[in-house]
């Protein structure tokens, strides 16, 4: 990690790193092209040799997977027709343009929810190309540059090969009190550090990257406003996820290694999981086909409100998780025989009414979208932060309105190798069962299942980034602020009162 | 009201009654039509001689009368092209013919809340030529009847005409355990007494009619599901406010007499206020072509359930309100010098946060509305309870937060006429100021209207009707119960779970 | 109120002051001992010849008298013995000398707010003289003075008359950036303007003083902390509500005229009302027996401190009030046959677990009372801090929950008048009838108290109070921050997450 | 487990029992006394053979232990006189003489939860030992049996020897709309199968026994109220845990794989943890000393109705949880640099206050708790559930104020693992630094115990358990439903409404 000495890197050219990735068709082609990538993985302070077979990544990579399945199964919502291919893309790839784009995006992010009942990582780049489509426009607009027909040749090929896309955005920070050039370390924030014939080179880290190593190409960018000073950290780029020079450390989650303990009924989900990972990039080279910015730092305080105007309506997704976290209170209390029950009823209504408050503040952002000059969509941004908003209260509701539902048994349960056990699993089926035609192996499924969602692995999506993602709460109360329009609200009622005002 | 000699009445026909109302354009117009109609409404005990100058009546006229005036200041959202009569008419009279019909009403509904500050009582009487437009073409479609086009011609007389249109729907009730036909009392659900080659008589009495006397018309509705045994109880229909045998008896509301004192200050808001009638109908004759459902008992329950949906989307209004409780606790802080203290900032944002996630739940419903077969669309039911629900909610933590910025000054201070003494007044201009450059009257006069809108006048609209207009938050909780599609949630969390289940 | 010309006032001795006062026994002597007082007090405008006697003030009386009937109706609960006169006291004229002395008031406060269903105005009298029991003490330890001693011949005085005492703390403050001796206006915060043989003149304004016209004395005290520069600003004194050179102007309340409409239906609680009043103090004079601060500003901030860990658990007598309210939203359910109904029970529940949260801080601050070196006892200041802020949150939700239970017919009810009025009367008879066996009036009744409490003249106690008095929520998070120890609380974190540290 | 042939168990004396069991002083001895008791426990599938040294159960033996270590440590705090062996005692063994010991009790219970961070699993059995104290008595004055001396006995023996007792409470309970006589499996409530000579012989399961391997004695007791029919189910007794005849089986918990992987920081709190156990009792021998009831079925309910006003207030332990937490969301904001920032105070502030609130319902209950005939005191049952409602609520929001002063890091954090590792370290410990003068892996530590109480083991005990323990929420809202004296409320309500009603 000596910056003075810079590793010797392939100056790979763009069409040379597109070449490596094949056309990819269903969810099988997208596993298929994970595999042997030769990236750097730490998971568990180990370099990992496949990732891709990890027991504890596996669940991640079906997450994303899943986008390539429902598209073939549900085209309608998971596919929409692009004028750049003039052909069908997957939705997750698309170029909205119009509100009803926006919704139907907003639609497939609940339904890949409910399917996947986790964080399926692919809203973030979806979001990412979303925001490069005005940014690229505006930018050429004032500068003369040629980012956007940059942009829109990736586009295409990123359509046409049918690739998934991660976005590196959150960059470390350091001392909180200094802006990124004025950092004892200059790498607290990812910079270029030489510029060639051929291209940029980069290095920092991105913190919290979701899916990040699941995905065939990172988008770097800024994570805040910058100034002149810091035009050096104003980068924007396209690496390809096995580019020289990038190694991933992999975030660890509550319950992770219950993948590796061999069943599957206490992971809960056993299928579906979540990924975030810290990646650092030490020298890594970007062709200029592949710089969608490079100094215009004046552009970072719009491309983030923008991305988070998209993004913090993206949350709708946990909504889907909702449904299916109110699907397994409903089936714990089915289980229980206490379905019925007024007060039961009306636990199971709360959190419906909840869920549904959230999807509501998501979609009235999207179906409120406005025309951007590049042609492009935005959703309308306060509407966008209040979803988010509420993302940051009512899941921890709802998951608290579960647990009231599951009951303790929830967290004092044995584990699946006990009732695997022919003495220990006796007992188990016996005494822990429910309504008598419930096996109580179903209900301890539905019980780990809740438990997964409200503090193992999956909590950490449907909870604690729920929190984070898009940007912790105190950013979205930043935004109401700036356009709460207080001074007309102002006008109003001081007409109302009486009060000598001007028009 | 003794039921067995029914009063003698001029059965008038439809004409007649159109006869004597004028097309109105302007506030003025709608004014002058409300003046010397002769109607009965009792108001402390007294029979009110013209009830339109009454000084406590005023405001909720003015209310309605916004609505006028808005058409012309602002065409835009306030008209819309009616294919009907191929002219423009006001929206409040117009047939929704897509979803953005619906979000246009809505951003209308929260201007009106903005510029009244109080329930400007025109919604009731467009949900209902709404539903009506889908219900009585079903009725005719299984029935053959023609209920349908006297429908719609009323409805182009009433655009013609740009009248009011109030909605009578809550009857009674009397004892909760017995439906219509088996109360002891058979007046306590409004009922066909006779039926003439003319038209039909109906008894009975519409509880808390919303702006039920400021209007031309009322339309008369059935509450609740119905029975065969409650075929007389199956009625709609259109009466003029003015009919013989209506007696009107007003509602009272706290701080309602502040009207009446001589100053403006301590009503908080003296030009704008509700209205909410009690009106017996005594044996009150309907033409024919004024009778849009007679006997169809089977149909009550979906008219009742599309009215909500309606209806309890149109509870956006209150966000208008609220920004007008925002920009009221904006000011006092403003005039307390102290809107940059960060706990203030946070409250303000808090409130519009909250207000925000109301109106997005409203205009998602909209946005996300279907066609019915008679080509009206209808808002999203599933949201649209979403709306009311969060709307039972959010306004009294709004109006907590208000109260807070407010200080306890707002209910502790003196009265508009010690501050018109001359010595009382002198130690009150000294020393309730605030900051220096804003006058003791202003500040008394915002905080008089943040007493209007959450103890006084207004709060009555902001608060009590928020709670229970359009149905009470049980009703809400039932129709979400009823929406819910547990059972495909349930699906999903099983299939995640592992469970062997059908697919 | 030209400062330069004082107006010359009777330098009336202390004991020529108390000579004007009878003891008072019962709560007839107390309503006597009101009338003809002489005093000057603005209301609408206009000064009133004998308060006593006005309609609108009557019902704060009451409710302070009811202290007196209840010393004799239950002597155990409201008196209690005094050691300083050797017999037993009214209990809000007692020194407390033991955590359950604190406990016993908390429940005669709760019983008192059961009693009276308002703001009975006897508690910051008490505070005040359980505060100035150890100021005194602490000044003349420090400097010499001989406070304690005065304050213990007042003191004894006040209980062998057993009169009432009302506390005038909360001065204009004017710009709230300035201090007291750096505003323009010298008489915003309350000063010493002369010092004479016989004893000292203030001037100055307190503010919302509770029930500040129904009391024999006034304690004018600082509202806050204070430096060198305001010594003349720190000054404690008592002064009998008739002395020369004190104006007083009535503070307004939502609703406050239907006291003089002349029935007692719509009042809702015809009987009990709280009362707030502006009082002016334009150089009166005060003799040095009961001067009990003059100078010492370094105290001014410890008394108020210690006050508010009095008084903020002084709002346990809310709970009172929240009894009330659950027994008003119990009756109209059950008036309404629908006691029995499980959301309503369950909504009843609700009101009950929040009213009891708030006692519980409440007590549990009083049984954790510490010893003073006076010798008295004080609350606990932590408890007491979240007891009050309990109070500015739980009354509003409890609130809101008696409406929902309420209906929408509370605030659509038509008035008394209408109810007397033979033909009004009879249609509202028959129609707003509930249960069978259940008159409409006691209906009426009952949802006017619950309008009374939750949005009239007793709301302002109820909620805007609790908000309020005793200091705005955000003053409690204050003193919360302060004694939250939160070094302490890091210790233990950083220990268990295996951080080293010193011990 | 063919209850049709009993297997032969040895009759052991209650004083053979009680001779295996040393005098234990010192958190050693404790550790001492579980080694070598040959017991069958389950965990992961497999016979542990020395449970006191598996690491994952070890965590959950040393929080009891720390109540072995506190009694030497702060003897007046964790100790108490008993005059039943005129010696100190552990205060978790003490006989309640007086509101104060159920303080003092209070507060080692929050200190316990402040030294250990989780749940320390001795409540239950002090919670035991108190209700029995009663109950042995009253069921003696009815029947003249002789339970009382009988635990007397017990309990002398328990003080000597400075023993743990768990509770073993909860039944299965099978079909929850049948009573314990009516189960198809009579063994889903434990039950008296065999009575002879020197005792009985129980069967049946205790669900989620809290620390249920870690002490000496298990009480058996019932779990709700019996009919004459169930007359079997009525059964207490003391039984060792390491009696022939019983099977433990762990409850698994989150992240409890943690404690196995080597290291201690992703452990978040390496040093303590809980336990949950599912205890099988097959035909298990209590010798007739160690029988405290044995039929009296109609004792039942007063039994667990007791056993919750105790238990319920027990829950003020979880403030001290509560303490942590707060004083590590105020750890990493310190470390992130940002403990000045005014909403990161205010999110510190509201997690103190709601803690606050826990506590002082808490002890309020003890200080407000009533004499029993058998002398020993008993917390208010009222403020006991009001507690213990709040601990089902409040603990959920700190937890998520909590994460939201985490930030992501928490969730996306790589393992102790890579920290470890030369080259993913490095970069671990350049890039997770905040303040310059914290240790990366100081920070990382804090961000661990968070996930630990949030999401990881224990959250488990913060949280769903305070949920369940001691009852759901809806076992609070009925005894508060119960104990609400509803008719007292509506009475004070028609009073101040002017209804006639009886005095």
């Amino acid at each position: 990690m000596n910056a003075a000495t810079p590793s010797p890197r392939k100056e790979e050219s763009a069409q040379q790193r597109w070449d490596r990735i094949p056309v990819l068709k269903t969810g099988d082609d997208y596993l298929a092209s994970l595999r042997g990538r030769g990236t750097r993985l730490f998971l568990f302070g180990e370099l990992i040799d496949e990732p891709a077979d990890h027991p504890i990544i596996k669940p991640s990579i079906n997450a994303l997977r899943a986008s390539y399945d429902l598209a073939i199964d549900d085209p309608e919502l998971a596919t929409a027709w692009s004028p750049l291919i003039n052909d069908r893309v997957n939705r997750f790839l698309h170029i909205v343009e119009s509100p009803d784009d926006l919704v139907m995006k907003n639609r497939m992010q609940r339904r890949m929810g409910q399917i996947t009942g986790t964080c399926f990582q692919r809203c973030t780049g979806l979001d990412t190309i979303s925001v490069l489509h005005s940014i690229t426009y505006e930018i050429d607009e004032k500068h003369g540059t040629h980012y956007h027909q940059r942009y829109l040749d990736f586009l295409k090929e990123a359509q046409r090969k049918n690739i998934l896309i991660a976005a590196g955005m959150t960059d470390p920070k350091g001392d909180r009190s200094k802006r990124p050039a004025e950092q004892s370390d200059p790498d607290m924030f990812m910079r270029v550090t030489r510029r060639t014939d051929k291209g940029i080179y980069v290095k920092g880290v991105k913190a919290h990257m979701t899916g990040g190593w699941n995905q065939h190409w990172i988008c770097v960018m800024p994570t805040m406003n910058l100034t002149e000073a810091d035009r050096d950290y104003a980068v924007v780029g396209m690496i390809p996820g096995d580019a020289e020079g990038i190694t991933y450390i992999y975030g660890r989650q509550s319950c992770d290694t219950r993948a590796m303990e061999g069943g599957e009924i206490d992971q809960g989900n056993a299928q579906y999981g979540g990924q975030e990972v810290l990646v650092y990039f030490d020298d890594v080279f970007i062709p200029h086909e592949h710089v969608l910015m490079d100094g215009e730092y004046e552009f970072a305080q719009d491309m983030v409100a923008r991305f988070t105007a998209y993004h913090r309506a993206s949350y709708v997704c946990k909504t889907g998780l909702g449904d299916v976290l109110v699907g397994a209170a409903a089936s714990i209390a089915e289980y229980n025989g206490l379905e019925k029950v007024s007060h039961i009823r009306d636990k199971l209504v709360e959190m419906v009414h909840l869920n549904e408050t959230i999807y509501s503040s998501g979609i009235a952002s999207s179906h409120e979208a406005k025309k951007m000059p590049s042609g492009i969509y935005m959703n309308d941004a306060m509407l966008s932060n209040v979803c988010k908003h509420n993302v940051t209260r009512f899941p921890y509701e709802i998951s608290r309105l579960a647990q009231d539902l599951a009951g303790g048994i929830m967290v004092t349960m044995p584990s699946e190798q006990d009732l695997e056990n022919e003495e220990a699993g006796e007992i188990i089926r016996r005494f822990l069962k429910g309504r008598e035609d419930i096996p109580t192996e179903d209900r301890m499924r539905i019980l780990r299942l809740i438990e997964n969602m409200t503090l193992g692995r999956n909590a950490v999506g449907y909870l604690t980034e729920s929190m984070h993602g898009a940007g912790s709460p105190q950013a979205q109360r930043i935004q109401i602020l700036r356009g709460m329009e207080v001074d007309k609200k102002k006008w109003h009622a001081r007409k109302l009162a009486g009060i000598r005002q001007e028009a």
